[in-house]
């Protein structure tokens, strides 16, 4: 597993010392730190940890300090005799060169050892170099160590031009999400950039000790050797040095406190969402102290009674933190990303300006979506004020093209059954009524949702479920040898289901629109899976076929409007306009850029949020045609789509989202998911795929418990069997999140989210193969119990 | 002004030269690049500019340019004699020592010399020490020449530890908003940075230049000089040179290539918000380079024609693009603050979870905001949104109170004319119907909405101006000394007026409860001001009399639940729930932190938003008290606020918020605004102050022009006479805003926003008083013509 507890004890305070430079006497500050802790606090151990060292074994900064500070442990992890930087040497060695993930779990296991001795303790850990001087493996230092996120001292530069190196230094270890405590470095009365940086330093909560500088070196051994004893002697019983370990201190037990109490503060002051409180109590909360790639790194409560456990778990974000995730947590390319865009613009108000992120995000959404359709692009802040966009877009170019003023308010839409669009009145009313909504004083679904066959694999088999009550209509189901074949639409349609397909939309829609004289305004579906309505895969085939039966029932829809005799060009909508809500389905999270182009079709609208940013900031964008843009054309300004957020779209949110769409795109065409696709190969239709394997799915899917199971991109879906009945109200799956969630014994476990009686887990699309399979093998064993 | 151009001339290639460290060669190697350039265009003139020198005269670098570049002009703005830092040197210095804005302006001068010249040219400056030297000042240089933001080149550190500290350098940089060109270093064979910091650089699109080292120095002066001019020729006429030289070339053209195509490009695929595209072209689109403070980086369009104009001009950003800014643009505090969150977190899924941002920005707006009734808060992602939340948590608690089932749809609010709480169909149904939803498919405005008396200054004079409609009953209105006066509510409720209020809005209410039998579920208001409606001041005397009668009217508003005999405890919601609006009132905008405080209100449910981010990204809070929170606890999970987006409590939103207030609350502390309060002090009632002058709104009140005028917090609002009636669809406004903008003749001008015959201007809160009152006059100036 790839996954890294952050260090943390209760008995093992412990801090990562960096340098702001090569040269600014990293060892002998981490020496003076240790004789003064040795001093300070004598019936504690003190420990001091080198993971990388490199030149001649007898100059190693681990012997310096065992010379000094007497009866210290002192490790170094990985040795290389070229006194050169460790990746030159690691390149040149003929030994062990650590892989980063060895390296950083040799580090966590040495501390785990500190940590379970008796005697409580300090360990300091030393990074070679500077703060990004690469480490063996050529990473640089702050991003190969960011995993352990340990506390920070920072070894400020002293010499000419160290203000600079030292604040420099701070920023990047800052824009990691590190916590720097404490910087020290030497007194020089020529620059003295230790007062300067005291000053600056101080309104970011940051303590800087300034320090006597060493001795001058003497060419005689036994004296030179003297000369530094006295000065770590003296340094010991300085106050200041008292002072700055008094923090140090302090700071470490108020983290720990913060981590305990925040729970139960939590639970006094959040509203959370989506939760009803009566079920919540601090016992219910995860506290998250930071995350990084695919996991959180979570408070385990059990901690507080035992000084020596470790107080992080691993814990597998197994929603992709409501399936936002994609280039992991705290990844620094999207951290620099949004403080460029912070640092060139902050917020630029957005109607009648332009700015770069914004346009060049547009324009490579209209680029990398390939529909020949849309040609605009408006942003919105989530993915439910883009839904509210797009129905507002929808229903007014219906509104127009069929002659309905302002007066006509009984405009409703067409959708699925258990779709969710999102929490704004205008998105929630696209959804029939249901337990999300019943007791929301103003919701009222505006609609009518279609009933429809899903794609699950179940007892290994692909298999199109129909619902029994329209198995009379559109026949039983039918079985495929593979997921590809259930995508594979051209032939799929020559099928006889296709034809029964049809005909039953097409007397719905009759029904609705010339029996019943119901006026509808939009089409509006999530592509491929119904998202919040329960990880369901519709049938692609009734998809594609719902979409172009509305296209050609000009005739119904539009009576009142163009009918079908008037010649459109082939970009204008007709019928109704068509939605594809892509906010969860898009943007590779089911394996595509664009989920529309699973079924083959090009909406006229296309919504799109979540992964746009990578899992940073909330943004939304709402993609439309030509020919919806124009109903809101003309010299009327109230004809205007009269929408707009403050924060539209914002500079931070626009760079990001460029930065992660072109990372995603890059991975597809680099063949970062090669490996993954390739157990999925099949020549018999289109390139379905999922990081979750194929036998993992077969294995679940005849599994006794299980009545279906789904994999598709980074989505895992488990249909349990209830007894009781599926439906939000199920618990049954709420067994098996427990287990996943137990931590005894096992140094990670899983977050997970259920709807009803399916569980699902996503990852993000950087997450490591062997990650995956871990995670298999540990639901599968969950599963069994 | 401090207001300051960013520096970009067609005719002026220039570059700001910054080091990675101070003696990584950064005057050789920017010697070299004159003298390459000198070479490559020797049809062009080289400038070099050292804007702050210390040490002797003739060692300075502007001499060794001079000495190897025949020919170039070098110029040095500041010297000082003593070779230290800069902000050592002025402080020792007896002569004269600019201010931060003056060596700026002194740099932009003086290149708008170099580009005023017939011939085309290049230009370099360079810079002394690292990236985070302090300039004179003291100020850290990256921050000191930001406004500038000169394209960049960074001079890489070849020594060992070097990769650390150019890669921690860019860091610095990059945070800040700058673009990176071009790294260049000298080739360091035992180290090889070049070769690491090459592939580093790569996929971040910056080129990274590897020149050989200078020659050794040489005792005998005459032929050191020769090898160094040999060393200069070799490399001006080295390959890879020449092809950096043509990257520079290629980078500066595309800049102004991308900035002159970005106003057609946005015209063919964004779909602005609240915009009438027909009345759009790319000559209506402003073209934002970047941003600073309270000013905007326009393209200035007449550049196009003439390469020796200035392509970017200074705007100041009068909507504080649309209300959000508060610690102005590009502040570097917030996007460190952004980028530590996102590299501590990235996001983190809100449900049953905690993280310390959310947390602690939570415990901190309780606390802020001193409403004892406030307990709880939810996150959402605007202010819409958070409306949106607020209205679910009011209608429910009423009908929990009331015994409405979820049969009852047909629930109200009552609110004020003229309101406007966000555009997602939740929040727009808030609002009356008007000319900003009267297209809209679903709007249906579920309300009563009060009329009001409003407050300006008149012809010099503060007024409470009653609408004819309701002066029979709430009498023709009044006059005060002082805006104090009119918020001296204590003193107000005894006057006749108040009685008058009272008993109307009692009428009203029995009227439509009553009479009328409609049901209400939420009083919902924007204390003092109504923003979009037109950024009017309501009278906070009536603002504060409707609340207390439907607090007061529990016989009326709960016929159907506890009725008026029942005891409840104070913080208990009686009447109505009363949502305040504060998205854009709160958080200093008006000068205080919690607009309610002006009119002595505590809503059970408030909601904030735009300046709670310091106008960087998209966050809401919306608060509520226990006696709303409670309705919606109990053991069925369907009675839970389902309401949730992906990106709640999103950590970077949630952090920089916590940065903001903290920084809003320092400066309020500190007396930041002491002077602006100092000329609004008055004793006859509570503090109220404005950032613009008592005597600028008293001018402006006299204006033959002007129907009235008023200043609160940052917030100028001018009504204009208007004999076409006023409105959205006014356009007398819209004059004044063309003559604000105009740039012929000034090196700034203004973009601002009108809501019908209102044109209003908003600063940031760190906006400096000069630049205010520069504004004023300007302002005074046009209205003038």
């Amino acid at each position: 597993m790839v996954a890294i507890r952050s260090a943390l004890w209760k008995s093992l305070r412990s801090y990562q010392v960096y340098g702001a430079n090569t040269n600014v006497g990293k060892t002998i500050i981490s020496t003076a730190l240790c004789k003064s802790l040795q001093r300070k606090f004598p019936d504690q151990r003190i420990w001091y940890l080198k993971p990388v060292s490199t030149g001649p074994l007898e100059e190693a900064d681990d012997c310096h300090v065992r010379k000094f500070v007497r009866g210290i442990q002192a490790d170094c992890l990985f040795q290389f005799d070229e006194p050169v930087s460790p990746h030159i040497a690691a390149r040149q060695s003929s030994g062990n060169v650590p892989s980063d993930l060895e390296l950083v779990q040799s580090i966590y296991s040495k501390m785990s050892q500190y940590a379970a001795e008796s005697t409580p303790g300090w360990a300091l850990v030393e990074t070679a170099g500077g703060v990004h001087s690469p480490g063996p493996s050529g990473i640089p230092q702050a991003d190969l160590y960011r995993p352990l996120r340990l506390s920070t001292i920072l070894v400020g530069d002293s010499n000419l031009g160290g203000i600079s190196s030292s604040i420099s230094a701070f920023e990047s270890l800052h824009v990691r999400g590190y916590d720097v405590d404490l910087v020290v470095l030497f007194v020089n009365e020529k620059y003295k950039n230790h007062e300067y940086l005291v000053e600056y330093f101080s309104p970011k909560n940051v303590t800087v000790l300034p320090i006597p500088a060493p001795p001058e070196w003497q060419p005689n051994e036994t004296s030179d050797r003297q000369c530094m004893a006295d000065y770590y002697d003296s340094l010991s019983e300085s106050a200041s040095m008292d002072q700055a370990l008094d923090f140090l201190t302090a700071s470490h037990d108020r983290r720990i406190h913060d981590l305990n109490s925040m729970a139960s503060r939590a639970n006094r002051v959040i509203w959370y969402p989506f939760s009803q409180h009566q079920s919540i109590s601090p016992s219910t909360i995860t506290t998250i102290d930071s995350a990084y790639g695919d996991y959180f790194q979570t408070l385990d409560p059990a901690a507080k009674e035992d000084p020596h456990r470790p107080l992080l778990n691993t814990t597998f974000d197994g929603s992709a933190s409501w399936w936002t995730q994609g280039l992991g947590h705290g990844n620094p390319e999207l951290s620099l990303a949004a403080s460029y865009a912070a640092g060139r613009y902050g917020h630029v108000m957005f109607a009648g300006t332009v700015h770069e992120p914004a346009l060049t995000l547009a324009e490579s959404l209209l680029d990398n979506l390939r529909n020949s359709r849309l040609t605009r692009v408006f942003y919105s802040d989530n993915g439910s004020t883009g839904i509210e966009v797009a129905v507002k877009m929808a229903l007014r170019a219906a509104a127009v093209r069929n002659g309905w003023d302002a007066s006509v308010k009984e405009v409703e839409v067409m959708g699925l059954r258990g779709s969710y669009h999102g929490d704004t009145i205008g998105s929630m009313d696209c959804s029939e009524p249901s337990v999300y909504n019943e007791k929301v004083g103003w919701y009222r679904g505006r609609g009518y949702w279609f009933d429809y066959p899903t794609v699950k694999m179940v007892n290994g088999t692909w298999t199109v479920e129909v619902p029994e009550a329209l198995q009379y209509e559109l026949g039983p189901g039918s079985q495929y040898a593979s997921v590809s074949e259930v995508f594979n639409l051209s032939r799929r349609q020559l099928e006889s289901s296709a034809q029964r397909y049809r005909a039953y939309i097409q007397k719905i829609i009759h029904k609705l629109v010339t029996d019943d004289k119901r006026r509808f305004g939009a089409l509006i579906m999530e592509p491929v899976v119904l998202g919040a309505g329960g990880m369901i895969v519709i049938d692609p085939l009734f998809q594609k076929l719902l979409v172009d039966v509305v296209r050609e029932s000009r005739d119904i829809f539009e009576a009142g409007g163009m009918g079908n005799s008037q010649q459109v060009v082939a970009s204008e909508w007709t019928g109704l306009p068509v939605i594809f809500d892509e906010v969860f389905t898009g943007l590779y999270r089911l394996g595509r850029f664009s989920s529309a182009s699973f079924i083959g079709v090009e909406p006229d609208i296309s919504v799109h949020a979540k992964l746009l940013t990578g899992g940073v900031v909330p943004l939304c964008a709402t993609l439309a045609s030509k020919s919806i843009f124009e109903a809101f054309v003309s010299p009327d300004k109230s004809d205007a789509l009269l929408h707009g957020h403050s924060y539209t779209a914002h500079a931070i949110g626009c760079t990001v989202a460029r930065t992660s769409i072109s990372s995603m795109i890059d991975m597809e065409r680099n063949g970062s998911w090669d490996d993954f696709k390739a157990s999925w190969q099949d020549s018999h239709g289109p390139e379905i795929w999922s990081v979750w394997s194929k036998e993992f799915i077969a294995q679940l899917s005849t599994d006794p418990c299980v009545a279906g199971a789904v994999g598709l991109g980074s989505v895992l879906a488990i249909t349990l069997k209830d007894s009781a009945g599926s439906g939000y109200t199920s618990t049954v799956s709420q067994d098996l999140q427990a287990r996943l969630a137990q931590t005894s014994g096992r140094d990670w476990n899983i977050h997970s989210r259920v709807l009803g009686n399916v569980i699902y887990l996503m990852s993000s699309l950087t997450c490591a193969k062997e990650d995956v399979r871990a995670i298999e093998k540990f639901v599968a064993s969950c599963l069994q119990r």
